[in-house]
Protein backbone atom coordinates (compact mmCIF):
# COMPACT_ATOMS: atom_id res chain seq x y z
CA UNK A 1 0.00 0.00 0.00
CA UNK A 2 1.09 3.22 -1.01
CA UNK A 3 2.11 5.77 1.46
CA UNK A 4 -0.08 9.11 2.54
CA UNK A 5 1.03 12.07 0.89
CA UNK A 6 -0.82 15.59 2.14
CA UNK A 7 0.30 18.01 -0.90
CA UNK A 8 -1.23 21.83 0.41
CA UNK A 9 -1.39 25.13 -1.19
CA UNK A 10 -1.80 28.32 0.04
CA UNK A 11 -2.20 31.70 -1.47
CA UNK A 12 -0.40 34.87 -0.96
CA UNK A 13 -2.28 36.30 1.81
CA UNK A 14 -1.95 33.88 4.06
CA UNK A 15 1.73 33.88 3.69
CA UNK A 16 1.83 37.78 3.64
CA UNK A 17 0.47 38.32 6.54
CA UNK A 18 2.56 37.50 9.97
CA UNK A 19 -0.68 36.59 12.33
CA UNK A 20 -2.46 34.04 9.49
CA UNK A 21 1.70 32.84 8.50
CA UNK A 22 2.19 32.28 11.87
CA UNK A 23 -1.03 30.15 12.00
CA UNK A 24 -0.14 28.38 9.31
CA UNK A 25 3.27 27.24 10.59
CA UNK A 26 1.52 26.16 13.48
CA UNK A 27 -0.69 23.79 11.43
CA UNK A 28 1.20 22.88 9.12
CA UNK A 29 3.84 21.72 10.98
CA UNK A 30 1.10 19.93 13.38
CA UNK A 31 0.32 17.61 10.15
CA UNK A 32 1.79 14.20 10.73
CA UNK A 33 3.32 12.61 7.85
CA UNK A 34 4.49 13.45 4.24
CA UNK A 35 3.64 16.49 3.35
CA UNK A 36 4.39 19.25 0.45
CA UNK A 37 3.94 23.03 0.84
CA UNK A 38 2.90 25.19 -2.49
CA UNK A 39 2.68 29.24 -1.87
CA UNK A 40 1.40 31.70 -3.38
CA UNK A 41 3.31 35.25 -2.76
CA UNK A 42 1.48 37.62 -5.22
CA UNK A 43 0.68 40.56 -2.97
CA UNK A 44 3.87 41.35 -1.86
CA UNK A 45 4.93 41.26 -5.15
CA UNK A 46 2.70 43.77 -6.52
CA UNK A 47 3.38 45.67 -3.33
CA UNK A 48 7.07 46.00 -4.26
CA UNK A 49 6.87 46.51 -7.59
CA UNK A 50 4.98 49.34 -7.30
CA UNK A 51 7.83 51.12 -4.89
CA UNK A 52 10.34 49.91 -7.61
CA UNK A 53 8.54 51.61 -9.69
CA UNK A 54 7.50 48.70 -12.20
CA UNK A 55 3.55 48.70 -13.11
CA UNK A 56 1.75 45.41 -12.38
CA UNK A 57 -0.78 44.78 -15.37
CA UNK A 58 -2.99 41.73 -14.91
CA UNK A 59 -5.43 40.39 -17.52
CA UNK A 60 -7.61 38.14 -16.29
CA UNK A 61 -5.98 37.48 -13.17
CA UNK A 62 -3.19 36.92 -14.39
CA UNK A 63 -0.19 38.62 -13.95
CA UNK A 64 1.69 39.70 -17.01
CA UNK A 65 5.30 38.82 -16.29
CA UNK A 66 7.67 41.23 -18.31
CA UNK A 67 11.36 40.83 -17.46
CA UNK A 68 11.55 43.33 -15.13
CA UNK A 69 8.46 41.67 -13.23
CA UNK A 70 10.28 38.42 -13.60
CA UNK A 71 13.09 39.59 -11.58
CA UNK A 72 10.49 41.23 -8.53
CA UNK A 73 8.43 38.00 -8.23
CA UNK A 74 11.54 35.80 -8.71
CA UNK A 75 12.81 37.84 -5.83
CA UNK A 76 9.87 38.07 -3.87
CA UNK A 77 8.40 34.12 -4.51
CA UNK A 78 11.46 32.40 -4.32
CA UNK A 79 13.50 34.84 -1.86
CA UNK A 80 11.19 36.45 0.94
CA UNK A 81 8.37 34.38 1.19
CA UNK A 82 9.76 31.20 0.73
CA UNK A 83 12.68 31.38 3.23
CA UNK A 84 10.76 32.77 5.91
CA UNK A 85 8.04 29.69 5.50
CA UNK A 86 11.13 27.35 5.39
CA UNK A 87 13.00 29.48 8.70
CA UNK A 88 9.51 29.42 10.48
CA UNK A 89 9.40 25.61 9.32
CA UNK A 90 12.51 25.00 10.81
CA UNK A 91 11.94 26.65 13.94
CA UNK A 92 8.79 24.15 14.60
CA UNK A 93 10.95 20.98 13.60
CA UNK A 94 9.66 20.14 10.14
CA UNK A 95 13.04 19.92 7.70
CA UNK A 96 11.43 21.99 5.09
CA UNK A 97 13.65 22.60 2.00
CA UNK A 98 12.32 25.77 -0.21
CA UNK A 99 12.45 24.99 -3.89
CA UNK A 100 11.57 26.46 -7.40
CA UNK A 101 11.07 24.18 -10.32
CA UNK A 102 15.18 24.97 -11.57
CA UNK A 103 16.28 23.53 -8.58
CA UNK A 104 16.88 20.40 -9.20
CA UNK A 105 15.19 20.70 -12.45
CA UNK A 106 11.89 19.69 -10.24
CA UNK A 107 9.36 21.58 -13.05
CA UNK A 108 10.23 22.42 -16.37
CA UNK A 109 7.49 24.63 -18.01
CA UNK A 110 7.42 26.07 -21.29
CA UNK A 111 6.83 29.69 -22.11
CA UNK A 112 3.29 30.23 -22.74
CA UNK A 113 2.75 30.79 -26.41
CA UNK A 114 1.38 34.07 -27.11
CA UNK A 115 -2.35 34.40 -28.94
CA UNK A 116 -4.71 37.12 -27.70
CA UNK A 117 -2.55 38.09 -24.72
CA UNK A 118 1.26 37.86 -24.42
CA UNK A 119 1.61 36.87 -20.75
CA UNK A 120 5.69 37.10 -21.29
CA UNK A 121 7.65 34.93 -18.88
CA UNK A 122 4.60 32.71 -17.94
CA UNK A 123 5.52 29.12 -17.70
CA UNK A 124 2.81 26.10 -18.61
CA UNK A 125 4.02 23.16 -16.88
CA UNK A 126 5.61 20.61 -18.93
CA UNK A 127 6.50 17.91 -16.21
CA UNK A 128 7.58 17.45 -12.44
CA UNK A 129 10.22 15.20 -11.08
CA UNK A 130 8.09 12.94 -9.25
CA UNK A 131 10.95 10.70 -8.35
CA UNK A 132 13.44 13.72 -7.27
CA UNK A 133 10.31 14.96 -5.23
CA UNK A 134 9.58 11.41 -3.98
CA UNK A 135 13.09 10.66 -2.87
CA UNK A 136 13.17 13.86 -0.44
CA UNK A 137 10.06 13.19 0.86
CA UNK A 138 10.63 9.73 2.08
CA UNK A 139 13.80 10.81 3.53
CA UNK A 140 11.44 13.15 5.74
CA UNK A 141 12.24 16.47 3.99
CA UNK A 142 9.41 18.69 3.43
CA UNK A 143 9.19 20.68 -0.23
CA UNK A 144 8.63 24.10 0.15
CA UNK A 145 7.73 25.13 -3.19
CA UNK A 146 7.47 29.16 -4.68
CA UNK A 147 5.37 29.55 -8.24
CA UNK A 148 8.20 29.70 -9.91
CA UNK A 149 9.40 27.37 -12.53
CA UNK A 150 12.19 27.41 -15.61
CA UNK A 151 12.76 26.41 -19.37
CA UNK A 152 16.00 24.57 -18.74
CA UNK A 153 17.36 26.91 -21.03
CA UNK A 154 18.26 29.74 -18.41
CA UNK A 155 15.36 31.74 -17.97
CA UNK A 156 13.05 31.35 -14.24
CA UNK A 157 9.02 31.84 -15.27
CA UNK A 158 6.23 32.76 -13.30
CA UNK A 159 3.71 30.22 -12.81
CA UNK A 160 0.69 29.64 -11.44
CA UNK A 161 0.28 27.91 -7.82
CA UNK A 162 -3.07 26.58 -7.66
CA UNK A 163 -1.28 24.61 -11.54
CA UNK A 164 2.13 23.90 -9.40
CA UNK A 165 -0.18 22.39 -6.70
CA UNK A 166 -2.17 20.25 -9.35
CA UNK A 167 0.50 19.02 -11.31
CA UNK A 168 2.63 18.14 -8.23
CA UNK A 169 0.13 15.89 -6.81
CA UNK A 170 -0.51 14.62 -10.17
CA UNK A 171 2.80 13.60 -10.56
CA UNK A 172 3.13 12.47 -6.98
CA UNK A 173 0.07 10.62 -7.27
CA UNK A 174 2.22 7.18 -8.68
CA UNK A 175 4.20 7.14 -5.28
CA UNK A 176 2.06 8.34 -2.91
CA UNK A 177 -1.59 8.11 -1.89
CA UNK A 178 -2.44 11.88 -2.49
CA UNK A 179 -4.78 14.10 -0.90
CA UNK A 180 -4.57 17.43 -2.51
CA UNK A 181 -5.35 20.29 -0.33
CA UNK A 182 -6.65 23.84 -1.83
CA UNK A 183 -6.99 26.65 0.23
CA UNK A 184 -8.68 29.63 0.00
CA UNK A 185 -10.89 32.53 1.61
CA UNK A 186 -14.25 30.46 1.94
CA UNK A 187 -14.92 27.31 4.54
CA UNK A 188 -15.51 25.05 1.21
CA UNK A 189 -17.88 25.32 -1.94
CA UNK A 190 -20.99 27.20 -0.63
CA UNK A 191 -24.92 25.97 -1.83
CA UNK A 192 -25.37 29.63 -0.72
CA UNK A 193 -22.69 32.11 -1.36
CA UNK A 194 -23.93 34.10 1.42
CA UNK A 195 -23.98 31.38 4.20
CA UNK A 196 -20.52 29.93 5.14
CA UNK A 197 -22.42 26.86 6.91
CA UNK A 198 -23.93 25.75 3.35
CA UNK A 199 -20.24 23.98 3.01
CA UNK A 200 -21.24 21.04 0.06
CA UNK A 201 -19.41 18.35 2.25
CA UNK A 202 -18.56 15.57 -0.73
CA UNK A 203 -18.76 16.38 -4.18
CA UNK A 204 -18.57 13.72 -7.00
CA UNK A 205 -18.33 14.87 -10.69
CA UNK A 206 -22.01 14.10 -11.47
CA UNK A 207 -23.09 16.16 -8.49
CA UNK A 208 -20.98 19.06 -9.57
CA UNK A 209 -22.17 18.88 -13.71
CA UNK A 210 -25.85 19.06 -11.73
CA UNK A 211 -24.96 22.17 -9.29
CA UNK A 212 -23.38 24.08 -12.26
CA UNK A 213 -26.79 23.24 -14.39
CA UNK A 214 -28.38 24.03 -11.28
CA UNK A 215 -26.58 27.92 -11.39
CA UNK A 216 -25.62 27.25 -7.54
CA UNK A 217 -21.90 26.46 -8.32
CA UNK A 218 -20.89 29.35 -10.71
CA UNK A 219 -18.21 31.52 -11.74
CA UNK A 220 -14.33 31.12 -10.48
CA UNK A 221 -15.35 28.05 -8.79
CA UNK A 222 -15.97 26.30 -11.99
CA UNK A 223 -12.25 26.14 -13.01
CA UNK A 224 -11.40 25.71 -9.65
CA UNK A 225 -13.35 22.17 -9.30
CA UNK A 226 -12.26 21.05 -12.92
CA UNK A 227 -8.91 21.15 -11.93
CA UNK A 228 -9.50 19.29 -8.81
CA UNK A 229 -11.41 16.49 -11.22
CA UNK A 230 -8.34 17.06 -13.44
CA UNK A 231 -6.35 15.77 -10.37
CA UNK A 232 -8.57 12.98 -9.02
CA UNK A 233 -8.95 11.58 -12.69
CA UNK A 234 -5.22 11.21 -12.79
CA UNK A 235 -4.82 9.34 -9.66
CA UNK A 236 -4.95 11.94 -6.75
CA UNK A 237 -6.98 10.51 -4.10
CA UNK A 238 -8.90 13.37 -2.75
CA UNK A 239 -9.16 16.72 -3.27
CA UNK A 240 -10.27 19.19 -0.85
CA UNK A 241 -11.24 22.80 -0.60
CA UNK A 242 -11.55 24.89 2.49
CA UNK A 243 -9.72 27.05 4.94
CA UNK A 244 -6.00 27.72 5.58
CA UNK A 245 -7.14 27.39 8.73
CA UNK A 246 -8.68 24.31 8.59
CA UNK A 247 -6.40 21.79 7.40
CA UNK A 248 -6.12 19.94 10.36
CA UNK A 249 -9.48 19.77 10.78
CA UNK A 250 -11.85 17.68 8.36
CA UNK A 251 -13.96 20.68 7.47
CA UNK A 252 -14.08 21.58 3.84
CA UNK A 253 -15.35 19.96 0.56
CA UNK A 254 -13.92 16.78 -0.49
CA UNK A 255 -14.13 16.37 -3.69
CA UNK A 256 -13.99 12.40 -4.79
CA UNK A 257 -14.20 10.13 -7.62
CA UNK B 1 41.05 7.50 -0.67
CA UNK B 2 38.41 10.46 -0.43
CA UNK B 3 36.53 12.01 -3.51
CA UNK B 4 37.81 15.33 -4.70
CA UNK B 5 35.38 18.32 -4.19
CA UNK B 6 36.23 21.67 -4.98
CA UNK B 7 34.40 24.99 -3.09
CA UNK B 8 34.69 27.89 -5.38
CA UNK B 9 33.60 30.96 -3.57
CA UNK B 10 32.64 34.12 -6.51
CA UNK B 11 31.98 37.78 -5.49
CA UNK B 12 28.67 40.11 -5.95
CA UNK B 13 30.17 41.53 -8.64
CA UNK B 14 30.92 38.87 -11.06
CA UNK B 15 27.25 37.41 -10.89
CA UNK B 16 25.28 40.42 -10.92
CA UNK B 17 26.49 41.39 -14.31
CA UNK B 18 25.45 39.58 -17.31
CA UNK B 19 28.61 39.08 -19.42
CA UNK B 20 30.77 37.95 -16.53
CA UNK B 21 27.97 35.79 -14.93
CA UNK B 22 27.76 33.98 -18.38
CA UNK B 23 31.62 33.38 -18.33
CA UNK B 24 31.38 31.79 -14.49
CA UNK B 25 28.50 29.93 -15.67
CA UNK B 26 29.87 28.21 -18.30
CA UNK B 27 33.36 28.19 -16.39
CA UNK B 28 31.83 26.73 -13.49
CA UNK B 29 30.26 23.87 -15.78
CA UNK B 30 33.60 22.79 -17.08
CA UNK B 31 34.43 21.83 -13.75
CA UNK B 32 34.00 17.79 -13.45
CA UNK B 33 33.67 15.91 -10.73
CA UNK B 34 32.07 17.39 -7.23
CA UNK B 35 31.73 20.75 -7.08
CA UNK B 36 29.97 23.57 -4.77
CA UNK B 37 29.04 27.40 -5.55
CA UNK B 38 28.72 30.09 -3.17
CA UNK B 39 27.70 33.29 -4.27
CA UNK B 40 27.78 36.96 -2.95
CA UNK B 41 24.96 39.61 -4.18
CA UNK B 42 26.12 42.52 -2.23
CA UNK B 43 25.66 45.26 -5.17
CA UNK B 44 22.22 44.60 -6.15
CA UNK B 45 21.27 44.25 -2.38
CA UNK B 46 22.67 48.16 -2.29
CA UNK B 47 20.88 48.72 -5.60
CA UNK B 48 17.37 47.27 -4.79
CA UNK B 49 17.39 48.66 -1.22
CA UNK B 50 18.33 51.88 -2.49
CA UNK B 51 15.31 51.97 -5.20
CA UNK B 52 13.14 50.66 -2.10
CA UNK B 53 14.38 53.56 -0.22
CA UNK B 54 16.06 52.08 2.27
CA UNK B 55 19.48 53.10 2.92
CA UNK B 56 22.72 50.47 3.17
CA UNK B 57 24.48 51.54 6.14
CA UNK B 58 27.81 49.88 6.38
CA UNK B 59 30.61 48.94 9.09
CA UNK B 60 34.22 48.45 8.24
CA UNK B 61 33.05 46.53 5.33
CA UNK B 62 30.03 44.82 6.56
CA UNK B 63 26.41 45.62 5.86
CA UNK B 64 24.34 46.77 8.80
CA UNK B 65 20.86 44.44 8.52
CA UNK B 66 18.31 45.97 10.32
CA UNK B 67 14.61 43.80 9.82
CA UNK B 68 14.08 46.17 5.96
CA UNK B 69 17.46 45.30 5.05
CA UNK B 70 17.38 41.36 6.08
CA UNK B 71 14.17 41.31 3.67
CA UNK B 72 15.73 42.70 0.89
CA UNK B 73 18.80 40.80 1.52
CA UNK B 74 16.80 37.67 1.43
CA UNK B 75 15.27 38.64 -1.62
CA UNK B 76 18.41 39.20 -3.82
CA UNK B 77 20.58 36.52 -2.41
CA UNK B 78 18.01 34.23 -1.70
CA UNK B 79 15.66 34.75 -5.12
CA UNK B 80 17.23 36.67 -7.72
CA UNK B 81 20.66 35.71 -7.58
CA UNK B 82 20.09 32.43 -5.97
CA UNK B 83 17.83 31.25 -8.72
CA UNK B 84 18.95 33.30 -12.25
CA UNK B 85 22.53 31.05 -10.99
CA UNK B 86 20.54 28.30 -10.76
CA UNK B 87 18.77 28.47 -13.32
CA UNK B 88 21.44 29.15 -15.82
CA UNK B 89 23.32 26.12 -14.79
CA UNK B 90 20.64 23.98 -15.45
CA UNK B 91 20.74 25.23 -18.79
CA UNK B 92 24.25 23.80 -19.02
CA UNK B 93 23.74 20.49 -17.39
CA UNK B 94 24.69 20.96 -13.99
CA UNK B 95 22.16 19.68 -11.60
CA UNK B 96 22.10 22.81 -9.13
CA UNK B 97 20.19 23.60 -6.28
CA UNK B 98 20.40 26.65 -4.64
CA UNK B 99 20.18 26.96 -0.79
CA UNK B 100 20.29 28.60 1.99
CA UNK B 101 21.20 28.01 5.58
CA UNK B 102 17.52 27.28 6.50
CA UNK B 103 17.04 25.09 3.79
CA UNK B 104 17.50 21.29 5.32
CA UNK B 105 19.32 23.27 8.36
CA UNK B 106 22.13 22.72 6.36
CA UNK B 107 23.86 26.12 8.00
CA UNK B 108 22.92 27.07 11.36
CA UNK B 109 24.34 30.49 12.71
CA UNK B 110 23.99 32.76 15.72
CA UNK B 111 22.74 36.07 15.73
CA UNK B 112 26.29 38.28 15.96
CA UNK B 113 25.95 39.34 19.58
CA UNK B 114 26.28 43.61 19.70
CA UNK B 115 29.39 45.07 21.11
CA UNK B 116 30.98 48.28 19.67
CA UNK B 117 28.18 47.96 16.61
CA UNK B 118 25.17 46.37 16.03
CA UNK B 119 25.22 44.91 13.16
CA UNK B 120 21.41 43.38 13.45
CA UNK B 121 20.46 40.69 11.79
CA UNK B 122 23.77 39.13 11.08
CA UNK B 123 24.76 35.51 11.55
CA UNK B 124 27.96 33.61 12.78
CA UNK B 125 28.55 30.28 11.39
CA UNK B 126 27.81 27.70 14.30
CA UNK B 127 27.72 24.63 12.09
CA UNK B 128 27.74 23.40 8.47
CA UNK B 129 25.46 20.24 8.55
CA UNK B 130 28.52 18.17 6.50
CA UNK B 131 26.58 14.95 5.81
CA UNK B 132 23.31 16.06 3.80
CA UNK B 133 25.23 18.59 1.70
CA UNK B 134 27.81 15.25 1.34
CA UNK B 135 24.81 13.18 0.67
CA UNK B 136 23.09 15.53 -1.81
CA UNK B 137 26.90 15.87 -3.66
CA UNK B 138 27.58 12.27 -3.68
CA UNK B 139 23.99 11.81 -6.02
CA UNK B 140 25.83 14.49 -8.11
CA UNK B 141 23.80 17.46 -7.20
CA UNK B 142 25.93 20.61 -7.29
CA UNK B 143 24.73 23.28 -4.40
CA UNK B 144 24.66 27.03 -4.51
CA UNK B 145 25.05 28.64 -1.75
CA UNK B 146 23.25 32.10 -1.23
CA UNK B 147 25.31 33.98 1.77
CA UNK B 148 22.23 33.82 4.37
CA UNK B 149 21.89 31.33 7.26
CA UNK B 150 19.23 30.88 9.89
CA UNK B 151 19.22 30.66 13.94
CA UNK B 152 16.95 27.95 14.42
CA UNK B 153 14.46 30.33 15.95
CA UNK B 154 12.65 31.26 12.19
CA UNK B 155 14.96 34.16 11.46
CA UNK B 156 17.04 34.26 8.41
CA UNK B 157 20.69 35.82 8.65
CA UNK B 158 22.58 37.95 6.61
CA UNK B 159 26.12 36.06 6.63
CA UNK B 160 29.25 36.85 4.78
CA UNK B 161 30.09 34.94 1.83
CA UNK B 162 33.61 34.33 2.48
CA UNK B 163 32.93 32.93 5.66
CA UNK B 164 30.10 30.11 4.56
CA UNK B 165 32.71 29.18 2.06
CA UNK B 166 35.39 28.55 4.59
CA UNK B 167 33.36 26.47 6.97
CA UNK B 168 31.34 24.51 4.38
CA UNK B 169 34.83 23.51 3.15
CA UNK B 170 36.14 22.68 6.57
CA UNK B 171 33.18 20.96 7.72
CA UNK B 172 33.50 18.92 4.46
CA UNK B 173 36.95 18.17 4.50
CA UNK B 174 35.71 15.02 6.92
CA UNK B 175 34.30 13.52 3.48
CA UNK B 176 36.18 14.87 0.92
CA UNK B 177 39.67 15.65 -0.07
CA UNK B 178 38.69 19.78 -0.40
CA UNK B 179 40.03 22.31 -2.44
CA UNK B 180 38.70 25.83 -1.99
CA UNK B 181 39.10 28.42 -4.21
CA UNK B 182 38.30 32.04 -3.34
CA UNK B 183 38.00 34.19 -6.55
CA UNK B 184 38.22 37.56 -6.15
CA UNK B 185 39.78 40.63 -8.89
CA UNK B 186 43.15 39.95 -9.02
CA UNK B 187 45.10 36.93 -10.81
CA UNK B 188 46.37 36.38 -7.24
CA UNK B 189 48.55 37.29 -3.98
CA UNK B 190 50.83 39.66 -5.27
CA UNK B 191 54.62 40.43 -4.94
CA UNK B 192 54.40 43.91 -6.39
CA UNK B 193 50.37 45.57 -6.09
CA UNK B 194 51.14 47.54 -9.18
CA UNK B 195 52.18 44.24 -11.16
CA UNK B 196 49.57 41.87 -12.21
CA UNK B 197 52.42 39.39 -13.20
CA UNK B 198 53.92 38.97 -9.83
CA UNK B 199 51.51 36.12 -8.70
CA UNK B 200 52.73 34.18 -5.33
CA UNK B 201 52.37 30.81 -6.87
CA UNK B 202 52.29 28.70 -3.86
CA UNK B 203 52.24 30.30 -0.34
CA UNK B 204 53.09 28.17 3.19
CA UNK B 205 51.84 29.56 6.21
CA UNK B 206 55.90 30.24 7.44
CA UNK B 207 56.18 32.31 4.03
CA UNK B 208 52.86 34.70 4.49
CA UNK B 209 54.51 35.56 8.13
CA UNK B 210 57.54 36.52 6.89
CA UNK B 211 55.92 38.54 3.71
CA UNK B 212 54.05 40.23 6.83
CA UNK B 213 56.62 41.32 8.15
CA UNK B 214 57.96 42.44 5.06
CA UNK B 215 55.30 44.86 4.66
CA UNK B 216 54.89 42.68 1.28
CA UNK B 217 50.94 41.28 2.15
CA UNK B 218 48.81 43.93 4.20
CA UNK B 219 45.45 45.32 4.20
CA UNK B 220 42.43 43.14 3.31
CA UNK B 221 44.50 40.02 2.12
CA UNK B 222 45.70 39.61 5.51
CA UNK B 223 42.07 38.43 7.17
CA UNK B 224 41.49 36.60 3.83
CA UNK B 225 44.80 34.40 4.01
CA UNK B 226 44.03 34.17 7.64
CA UNK B 227 40.69 32.69 6.69
CA UNK B 228 43.03 30.44 3.95
CA UNK B 229 45.13 28.93 6.82
CA UNK B 230 42.29 28.24 8.91
CA UNK B 231 40.82 26.15 6.25
CA UNK B 232 44.22 24.45 5.95
CA UNK B 233 44.48 23.47 9.23
CA UNK B 234 40.54 22.60 9.61
CA UNK B 235 42.10 20.15 7.12
CA UNK B 236 41.16 21.65 3.40
CA UNK B 237 43.92 20.44 0.93
CA UNK B 238 44.63 23.59 0.00
CA UNK B 239 42.86 27.10 -1.07
CA UNK B 240 43.65 28.72 -4.28
CA UNK B 241 43.35 32.84 -4.44
CA UNK B 242 42.09 33.36 -8.22
CA UNK B 243 40.29 35.73 -10.65
CA UNK B 244 36.99 33.84 -11.09
CA UNK B 245 37.84 33.90 -14.76
CA UNK B 246 40.66 31.62 -13.96
CA UNK B 247 38.71 28.39 -11.96
CA UNK B 248 39.39 26.18 -14.88
CA UNK B 249 43.17 27.45 -15.42
CA UNK B 250 46.22 26.50 -12.32
CA UNK B 251 46.53 30.27 -11.86
CA UNK B 252 46.08 31.94 -8.77
CA UNK B 253 48.22 31.82 -5.50
CA UNK B 254 47.91 28.34 -3.99
CA UNK B 255 47.92 28.76 0.08
CA UNK B 256 49.34 25.06 1.27
CA UNK B 257 50.31 23.01 4.93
Amino acid sequence: MKEKLIVIKVGGKVVEEEDSLTQLLNDFAAIQGNKILIHGGGRSATKIASLLGIESEMVNGRRITDSETLKVVTMVYGGLVNKNIVAGLQARGVNALGLTGADMDIIRSIKRPVKEVDYGFVGDVERVNASVLGDLIKKGIVPVLAPLTHDGCGHMLNTNADTIAGETAKALAGIFDVTLVYCFEKRGVLLDETDDNSVIRQLTRAEFDAYVTQGVIQGGMIPKLENSFSAINAGVSQVVITLSSAINSNDGTHVIK
